[in-house]
């Protein structure tokens, strides 16, 4: 076997077979199959697209091309949940206690933020001491002890995603729905789960700014999922604007907090809630959507799910004073309001514009090795459908200096679209598709 | 301006600017854009193809990459010739000396042979002494003065070219006629002539393989060559069998002495005939093809066709006497004899499974590094439409041991296709398009 012939096979739209795309997989991995070549085979791919088999023989040959995590030890029914990435996406955050204080193991490693997308990893390094580089044997051990554990990526999980992930970044090829799909689902394979809730997440914040692609994109996750023997189920999510009130690492921590204690935005609900729900339904708890929503009420409610959150802080090295008193959390150097020079409605607050505003305040990294203060971020006083008067606060921004503090003001002011014309809210839940 | 939006709108197939080819070509020359991004791009125009403006801009961005030769100091009115490739293809050996010898200057740099494709420089280099890479100076000089030189290529001609035909070769991307015309023609634009005839070989043992693909390339040469004020003709000449009776570069340059005397293989002056009369056309030394045809046997009959090639010899520091007793070239160690088992009519003899037998053999070369021995070939008696007995010999084999004259003689056997129907030659030129 040859990767020229595998190439020109791909060129001229003809399926491969398991063994071509293992053999590029593999030699790509060790290195025997140059950058260049991977970059044509992917080019390819791209404008041709694949099959189903290449999909799923793709994914496998991922998920196979590292090391693997295996969770049977723990539970047979474990539950991930994925997230293809947002504005404020503060859901792990939130959701992993929960789930956790229902009796559903959690056994989660997150990656950190890149570019407008953040990372559960660096909201939790937010905590003073919290530690997201344990063991794995810590890891499993955090899991059987007190049912949860959320870490970093510390395993080399499909280490052949992470080379075409940056390949295809480097020759514009970030935005085919086969390779997204089977870079999400190759790391979902090898991290264990036998149960996968994916949020989709769909609007000018995410990846997907289109709902017909997202649908594509989920179901092929979903296929692929149901080949690989994993019950997977996708939900799609609006991200036209921020979720939640915070955006940045500190502050979405605190609105965490926050919320295990009762004080739920609308629409952070709305997708705790319906992801919580079928994650329920999947481990097995139940298969009464309704019913699953009570019983997350219920955790909140008693304090069930906000103490398994102080749990897991502690295990994990955490200073739990900062979750007991949130106001302990350093605030940024300067805090500005972003005051509304309009009066009328909210009709959008682009989520986009407010990911990069980010970007460019420190929230967020352009690069992989840049260094991000957990301090920064915003908070959004109005979201959409919100009625503002002239000379309202619209936001806050919380910045390192007066400088940076001032370019984010504009930012955040050109994020929002005010107009006389009443607006309402859109469902944060598009759809729903296993 | 960056690559990747360059790569990523040749990927959904929009046409690229001029400024974005040349950001392209100057970019992969220096070293600035990486390897992975060039083949990124060509795959992408592998398989979407370019439009005509951008053929043009690419072949010009080319051709103004490194090195060009300013040939109007010598003539206005030099015509080049170029072949795209053949097996026992010594054209440019014959008719270069029967043009000079008919008051046309010939000042052409000829490639080495790769694959089953012999080079005119490989052959040269069988004459003891000649010396094909002589100054630029020297090169201009014997132009001038005795209306002829031929040297292998010492500028940096097209550089790019060279990093994106490599480049090509390890992606599966050598077969894209937009990329094998801009190649062809950027070395051709930066080698000076002001008027090129193009021999397109078509068949079994040339790049096209298929009759209308040579006609695409071909119209896509003439049209590049008549946007960059280029006078072209493209000549498609059959290549399903080697040309002439000699495939080695010794073999062949005693059978180009042969010719020059007069002893001429009916394929071998069917193009020779057909190309040179073109070329005088070009280069103003007549319109009428049939009378050019007979200039072109007058010089032969003459021996001034021959006396330019002794001169060409001695000008170059070639020992002339191997050109007067052409049995001075050293033979092979063994000569074999490749006999027919059967009887009947020379359906075909497959150039490709030639070729092929001769890079095994040492004819040619796997790779650019590799060494040749110019001993080495074939000689072939009997050829398509020829009748052979049982046992009759129907080549010879010109190898360095016993153990690889055996190999060679089975593949020899291999590419003879013989039975009992009467098969009729084809005629060697298919068509000349301008």
């Amino acid at each position: 076997m040859n990767i020229i012939d595998i190439i020109e096979k791909k060129k001229i739209s003809r399926e491969l077979t398991k063994q071509e795309i293992e053999f590029f997989i593999n030699g790509y991995t060790d290195g025997s199959i140059a950058d260049y070549q991977a970059a044509a085979l992917i080019m390819a791919i791209c404008i041709n697209g694949m099959t189903q088999n290449e999909i799923l023989n793709l994914t496998l040959a991922m998920a196979n091309s590292g090391e693997t995590l295996d969770l049977s030890e723990i539970s047979d029914n474990i539950v991930d949940k994925h997230s293809t990435g947002g504005v404020g996406d503060k859901i792990t955050l939130i959701l992993s206690p929960i789930i956790a204080a229902l009796g559903v193991p959690v056994a989660k490693m997150s990656g950190r933020g890149l570019g407008i997308t953040g990372g559960t990893a660096d909201k939790l390094q937010s905590i003073p001491g919290y530690n997201t580089e344990i063991s794995i044997d810590d890891f499993k051990r955090n899991v059987k002890d007190i049912g949860i554990s959320l870490i970093s990526q510390t395993l080399n999980l499909a280490p052949a995603d992470k080379k075409i992930y940056a390949l295809r970044d480097s020759i514009g090829c970030t935005n085919s729905i086969p390779l997204i799909a089977s870079s999400i689902m190759s790391k979902k394979i090898a991290a264990g789960a036998s149960n996968i809730v994916l949020d989709v997440t769909c609007g000018s914040g995410a990846f997907m700014k289109d709902r017909k692609e997202a649908e594509k994109l989920a179901k092929m996750m979903n296929l692929i999922g149901e080949w690989a023997h994993r019950t997977t189920i996708s939900i799609i999510t609006n991200m036209d604007e921020p979720l939640g009130h915070a955006v940045g690492n500190s502050l979405e921590v605190v609105e965490s907090i926050n919320f295990l204690k009762g004080d739920m935005p609308e629409d952070v609900k709305e997708v705790v809630f319906t992801m919580g729900s079928y994650m329920l339904k999947l481990a097995g708890k139940g298969n009464d959507l309704k019913q699953n929503r009570e019983k997350i009420q219920a955790v909140i409610d008693s304090g069930e799910a906000f103490e398994k959150f102080r749990e897991l802080v502690i295990r994990q090295g955490g200073d739990v004073s900062f979750i007991d008193n949130p106001e302990k959390f350093e605030k940024a150097p300067i805090i500005v309001p972003v005051v509304s020079r309009r009066e009328g409605y909210v009709q959008s607050l682009n989520a986009e514009v407010v990911g990069k505003a980010g970007v460019e305040l420190g929230v967020g990294r352009k690069k992989k090795e840049d260094s991000i203060d957990p301090r920064l971020g915003f908070i959004f006083v109005k979201k959409t459908g919100d009625y503002v008067d002239d000379n309202e606060v619209l936001a806050y921004v919380h910045a390192p200096d007066a400088e940076r503090a001032e370019e984010a003001v504009n930012r955040i002011l050109e994020a929002y679209d005010i107009s006389s014309l009443k607006q309402i809210k859109k469902n944060n839940i598009l759809e729903v598709l296993y």
